[in-house]
């Protein structure tokens, strides 16, 4: 399959659904993966079993609050020297390109480096969604090594990372982050192809596009775009367990860029059929739990999306504003988020929530 | 000239006089190098002109608040693991070690690892003295880079800072340094024979153990040891001017750790000859600047050593307490470091200090 200049603004939509409000807004993405593309022409986005054994893939990402990543954006010089950098420590060229995180602008980074360098891209990614942190990856879930991870900023500094625990690598990387102004072009998780095919969420870049695709095509039908949104998710593997889980105005917004996240609390009131009722979520990058009074909605690793209302446009959590007409949906994670080993890295104890994982299909089983 | 498990409180004692109250306390690091020295027997201390202009020498050190150091030690580990990332990163071995700083713990640490490892150190340092930051060196100020560089800590986790600018490697790896708890291995400025011919303070761990032992005999004598001090200096090539600044006890000091510096002020009141004057020294890591009323009575980067007025014990600027009775000495620095060039990275500028920098003989020239 191969991703022309013509798919950047679908992938792009897509991906900020699935980023269930983090991810990082993917607009400075996809200007960067347009110019790529309008001159390498194409990128090869293959199956992850089309990927032999032996080859070395290596994902790129950026790291850092989404909310610097709109001001302080790449250059492009450093996806490069990231890259080189991990393989003159490895010794050893990549011969493919993953995505660590489906959720927003990572899901187009792995394409910008593979347009400028000609590689392909492997059809998955380690989230099939975003997460705010490196550990939280279906690559550590399934015993992969986070380092040797680089750091680029774009002065083309160049930081790498070595442990053998991926939290220590995460701490690091982090505080590296902040010295670099918030965000970061990282390397990381560097891995065999037998590993990749183990590990990866697959075909969530194809997912991505194709979700993307729905909303546009629903924007001139005159059908509510936000139903498109459902209706494709209902055809998908991993997120077909999908529903409205609330409509209304923002009506208040808490947010702060701390350590490296973005962290806060947004309260909406519904309109229409939801009129009286109010939905308050908690996020850090990502949407983490829908609260409806006392009542959890969606907890994470389900996916909360916030779009807009008439658009089905996805908001990010730094875009969210007093005001904002919105419609929110709960959306099923892939399956390999769900088992225990996952929500122990990736459940709601993992950020500090004390509420229990419960699927957004029995939250929302009316 | 050898150096044996008998030079060890010597050289750590002298090396604490020149830290000009920084470089860390030596206890810890004399510990490891006596240590080391029980099992290796001797290490071998060379001359830089013997070193061959093509050879490989790295200097090695400790980065962070020397009040961190005091408590969070290193384990020794993390000498090897810092020094083997970076030749591996290299792609050569290192055949000689360097000192970047001869004052306080840190003329230890090359030798420590020389003797684990059986390599010879270079007599000499990049400050003759301590100074708070990585581009505060000789290596520096000649035009050396301080990058690639690598900090480890005693969990052997490894960071690897690349950059072309000398303050953005400072930067990153100060940032580093806070992950790893506030103190981290260095190895870093890794330079040719040649580099290191034309930019050392050639002499200064030798001299600095000849200085120990001026101490520790003048101890034994019955004559004032800050005395046995100041004859010895005025011998060698360096901090030839130097002269008593005051005798007094320490009525006050403001300190804190922040940014991985230790900060902060001292006072002094006079005791016998001294008495009813008033003397503030500013600190940050070192001593910067001497004040007695609104006259400087000496200026970074010539050296201000407080030492224990009964045993000319040094006391570091972690060390100081209410109540000791210390005599403050004024000692000029290598001439290395008073060209324009130098002064513009370690002069009074530097440390935002408003004050012109005067030589201390100048100053104290009655």
């Amino acid at each position: 399959m191969k991703v022309t200049v013509d798919d950047v603004n679908d992938l792009a939509r897509g991906a900020a659904v699935l980023g269930a409000g983090g991810g990082g807004d993917p607009y400075i993405g996809a200007l960067m993966l347009r110019q790529a593309l309008a001159r390498s022409g194409e990128i090869e986005l293959i199956d992850v079993d089309k990927v032999p054994d032996a080859a070395l893939a290596i994902p790129v990402a950026m790291m850092g609050a989404p909310s610097v990543m709109v001001e302080k954006f790449p250059n492009g010089m450093e996806f490069e020297a990231g890259l080189r950098a991990l393989e003159k420590r490895l010794g050893r060229r990549a011969e493919f390109l993953l995505c660590a995180e489906i959720g927003g602008v990572n899901a187009l980074l792995p394409l910008i480096l593979a347009a400028r360098l000609g590689l392909p891209v492997v059809d998955g990614d380690g989230m099939g969604r975003a997460f705010p942190a490196l550990q939280m990856v279906t690559y550590h879930i399934f015993g992969l090594r986070a380092a040797p991870m680089t750091l680029a900023d774009e002065f083309s500094n160049i930081v790498t990372v070595e442990s053998t625990d991926d939290r220590e690598v995460e701490r690091l990387a982090r505080h590296v982050t902040v010295a670099m102004g918030g965000s970061a072009l990282i390397c990381l998780y560097p891995m065999s192809g037998a590993d990749a095919k183990r590990s990866m969420v697959r075909g969530t870049i194809s997912l991505a596009l194709g979700l993307g695709r729905a909303i546009r095509k629903a924007r001139g039908s005159g059908s509510a775009p936000h139903q498109a949104v459902l209706e494709y998710l209902r055809t998908t593997e991993y997120y077909k367990h999908c529903s409205m889980l609330f409509q209304g105005k923002c009506s208040d917004v808490l947010r702060e860029t701390r350590g490296g996240w973005t962290l806060g609390r947004v309260t909406f009131e519904g309109l229409g059929g939801w009129s009286g009722r109010t939905l308050e979520i908690q996020f850090q990058n990502e949407h983490l739990v829908a609260r409806e009074g006392g009542s959890v909605r969606a907890i994470v690793p389900d996916l909360i999306a916030v779009v807009d209302s008439a658009t089905a446009e996805p908001i990010t959590t730094e875009g969210l504003k007093y005001g904002q007409r919105v419609s929110i949906l709960g959306i099923s994670c892939a399956p390999i988020l769900r088992s225990p080993k996952a929500l122990a890295v990736i459940g709601p104890a993992a950020f500090g929530l004390d509420a229990a994982w419960t699927p957004v299909e029995t939250l929302n089983s009316d």
